[in-house]
């Protein structure tokens, strides 16, 4: 135990900090401006990276596609007025005409749809598997998904972001924006020019006016709606959140007999939602009379502008009543395109608000997570693991620390003052003190996934899973087979069978083995299969099939028995694995050559133990 | 101590079990069937009591107005006809007046249509209100939220269906079925007779024979679609459970340095989702196509059977071009009405199966809480805290377990057999065992949550959070204030501030009032708030501040250093609360004057101590 004491209180002088990290504040600035343009170029570069890639070339072919599904649209809405043509004029064989014309037109137009959705669908899908991967890659980096979700959480909801957002951004992207924005404003000049044409000036000033009246109103309305609706979305999640509170702690209800209680609570909840519904369907009954009347009233303007051009002007005098019944089918046609193109118009300004929201989160998104990797090379303590010396099984020592102060990345408060202390092959560390103290603190510190304040952590062997492992107090349980959960962090292919049952069978869990399926996913959860103690028994059984030289072991046998914690920590002795245990339990003593007391405000002793 | 052991060890002969509920299967028996009447009856006589009820009166008035509503869109309807017919005469009187019934037709059906939104918005809410105040009642009485959720689940999810299916349900009642699914049939055949008396039977025919293809066609391909749906929302909600899971352990993995197999496991779910989405992508090109050929065919069907009309008959030889408009424009409305009447039903028929899935699940629901209830009083448990007798400070027995044999309510497997116990003010007793020998199910069978297998358990006092209270291993952490938090369960009006105030500071939380308002639900999570340990530390705040006559402790100190446990458990003396402890740490022994200690198999034994 001698070779432990290396102690040496040097003071606190002039210590070196990590980077403060720019926080980007993430609610400001979310609008149309450069920002938005340069994130949304950035966006775009990764779902298009060239000219022939296949969502660029699907781009094209959706363009050209929607200007033919326009021309088709042109013909087919002339189909009736053709009909009211031969049909007053009982034309029999013109009739046979028009109809094959007729199928032609609407056969083209509707397969012209058909075919734009699908390209929008495929779109979406590739659009969504570049951007995805593109952020798979960065966040999977190094350490880059902790820092970005624990250690500086600047940016909310991270894997939101990237399952949620990401999907709807491109499908609003492939399916609104790619097909008709780009295309609307030419259908609007070309139906408005139709229009003044055949009727006069007066008829696209009519529909401009009364779009614009619509509009105006609808805003109006529009916009305490959006904000009820947004409370009551939220007040709809706290009520299913205090309905999941019960359900998850109904024992502790019951043993309370709390019920009474919990009722109350639910119905305030309740009560504050319904009052918020209620307001809402007040406010919607203005909007959507507003909205009724738009509708209904559009519907018969173009009459109303025809009647103007009719009896208004001379130049329809010498029409006869089938050609007038033709002119007013033609022109109810083109004035009820532009009031709808107009109406798609509206629609996308909102879907491009939502564009916009989705563009900043993604781009923040991606700012932060490249910030984050290239961060990662600038800290101090990244650089002291590149030193890592080749290892040799002679080699006894594992690990150094030299003057190490460390706190909290989001703090000032001192954890741990100038710590020196050595990890040596045999000599196992229990590491005490009381609750926030800084004892999970120091394995965050020696596995580099915590900055330091000063001094030198140097790993004289590669920090890999084959070297050292960590054990929590609760293990993570991944989504799998037995093989996967035991092989965990390694990949199941590398492990071979006899070992996993192996180590099962050393925690005394091989009833798994019989009970779930080796290589299937189980359909239940694994936390409701195995008991919190079980997650810590499976937890020894990954140790001892990866047999590492080194453990951290941060409360690891805590739901566990003293009698199974004797066994396993005797099988670790066996295996000549080296412990760095954090406990509470004084019993776990005699496992321990080196007691590390952190005594609070920086400062801990070192003792050796019988 | 001599007064605890009244060991008695009588044999199982003749276990008396408790009754084993009824299953029902959730899954089978989910049609259009008389169960599904049943069911939706039950559902009608909660959501509208009485005739002269808000929710009745509101339906009559729904009715009436979707009645008027369809004059209404009548009279709308052949506003263009009337149209052709004065435009093409050039009849500028005429126009007028139809301009002016025009306007006063789109205002009522416009105003019909907004009244008809409003009172289903109503409905809507009031149902709601209805339905799950009826629910909560039943759900939060007695111990039934437990019995559900915990020890028989025949039914999944009771807080979604309580929530969402509530919700969907009323919504989909108020605003498919109340309103359209009762007028529709009459329209459908007004609107055939329309048709047929102005053009002759082949036009309903053909119309009716158009459709019939149509919902032929569509439903083969939906098939296939519905089933990739389904799929895609379940590979969606993997990946997305699968980003939660790495964002919640991130640390884990940060330690394990696994970023990379993570990001592997990510991207195979993300690659069995897009081909998934892939794979609908082309099924929703057939099914577009479909429809859009369906939409684009049936808007000219109309000009074709007028064509049949006129050119295969005789009847229209003697109309002029502008009579002939006014009829085409006639019945192209009554066709088209009449299609998309059609096309509605259909609609609706998706809707009905949504409100059939809605209601069996919400009348399982009622059942089964109706069930639960019930049984309460038929259990041999319930019995017994009836007989409690009044309390007196001179009653030093708190509860007595004679002969008691238990075992979890699903299996066989007897956790204890014959035990006899008292507890008594002043004898703190320590159970001990291994995990998973049935340590904390003795304290729900105390609780009388959980029934025993045979034998008699007799609290000698209330049971309520006056004289007993419970702590568990991770205290609730209510949504709340600091008040409601440390007063719970106890309604936070009915304590004062210094009692918690005092009960704060006695375990050293006093700094979490100088952090949060003290009537105010913090922003963030109290999770977040707090360490597991203060969480313990808050669990002995809310004892201290009942003060109880017993309190039971499960693992309540695990997370807590041995000193702080110890200043814990003195106050526990001095406040004079007898206490029963569950716990696998050697240290705690001091405090207890009696061990239980739980050897497996039914066997246990019971030992003073010093």
């Amino acid at each position: 135990m001698e070779h432990v004491g290396l102690i040496n209180a040097a003071d606190l002088s002039s210590p070196r900090r990590y980077p403060v990290r720019r926080r980007s504040n993430g609610k400001s600035r979310l609008g149309f401006d450069r920002l938005f343009l340069k994130r949304l170029w950035r966006i775009l570069r990764v779902m298009m990276p060239g000219w022939l890639k296949t969502t660029t070339l699907l781009l094209i072919v959706l363009l050209l596609l929607a200007v033919g599904e326009q021309f088709a649209i042109y013909y087919t809405g002339l189909v009736p007025s053709q009909f009211y043509g031969v049909l007053t004029r009982k034309d029999a064989n013109g009739f046979k005409t028009v109809l094959w014309k007729g199928a032609i037109c609407i056969t083209a137009a509707a397969m012209g749809r058909s075919f734009i959705q699908f390209v929008c669908g495929w779109l979406h899908v590739m659009w969504r598997k570049y951007l995805t991967d593109h952020l798979h890659d960065s966040y999977c980096t190094d350490i880059v998904y902790y820092n970005v979700n624990v250690l500086d959480p600047t940016l909310d909801n991270i894997d939101q972001r990237i399952t949620q957002d990401v999907e709807r951004f491109t499908f609003k992207l492939s399916d609104k924006v790619a097909s008709k924005l780009i295309i609307t404003p030419f259908t609007v000049i070309y139906y408005t020019y139709k229009c003044w044409n055949s009727i006069g000036y007066f008829g696209p000033v009519l529909i401009y006016l009364y779009f614009f009246v619509g509009v105006v109103i609808n805003k109006l309305i529009m916009s305490p709606i959006v904000h009820l609706v947004y409370k009551q979305e939220n007040l709809e999640g706290d009520f299913r959140f205090q309905h999941m509170q019960l359900r998850v702690h109904s024992e502790s209800v019951a043993f309370y007999r709390s019920g009474e209680l919990e009722k109350q609570r639910l119905s305030l909840k309740f009560k504050d939602l319904l009052s918020t519904q209620g307001l809402l369907v007040m406010w919607n009954f203005l909007l959507n009379s507003s909205v009724n009347i738009f509708d209904y009233v559009g519907g018969i303007l173009s009459y109303l502008i025809i009647a103007l051009a009719v009896f208004g002007t001379a130049r329809f005098d010498s029409l006869s009543a089938s050609d007038m019944s033709v002119l007013i089918s033609e022109n109810s046609f083109f004035c009820l395109y532009l009031i709808n193109q107009f109406s798609s118009l509206i629609d996308l300004s909102n879907d491009l608000s939502d564009i916009a929201g989705y563009t900043h989160r993604i781009g923040q998104l991606m700012e932060c997570l490249h910030d984050n990797h290239n961060d990662q090379h600038d800290l101090p303590w990244q650089a002291a693991s590149e030193t890592v010396s080749h290892v040799t099984d002679a080699n006894t020592k594992g690990l150094c620390l030299q003057n190490v102060s460390y706190c909290p990345p989001s703090s000032d408060q001192l954890l741990v003052n100038d710590l020196t202390i050595e990890l040596c092959v045999g000599k196992n560390i229990l590491v005490s003190g009381r609750t926030g103290v800084g004892k999970s603190s120091l394995f965050r510190v020696i596995s580099n996934i915590w900055p330091v304040v000063k001094g030198k952590i140097q790993w004289q062997i590669p920090y890999s899973t084959h070297f050292v492992f960590f054990l929590p107090q609760r293990a993570f349980l991944v989504q799998g087979s037995v093989r996967e959960q035991v092989a965990y962090p390694r990949s199941p292919a590398d492990v071979c069978d006899e070992k996993i049952k192996d180590a099962l069978s050393m925690v005394d869990l091989s009833h798994i083995v019989d009970e779930i399926h080796f290589d299937k996913q189980p359909a239940v959860n694994w936390d409701d299969i195995l008991s919190p103690g079980e997650v810590q028994k499976l937890g020894f059984a990954r140790l001892f099939c990866h047999q590492p030289r080194y453990a951290l072991l941060d409360e690891a046998t805590s739901a566990v028995d003293e009698e199974t914690e004797g066994k396993l920590y005797d099988m670790c002795q066996d295996l000549g694995i080296t412990l760095v245990s954090i406990s509470h339990r004084m019993s776990l003593k005699r496992y321990h050559h080196v007691e590390l007391c952190l005594t609070g405000g920086g400062e801990w002793t070192l003792a050796s133990m019988q």
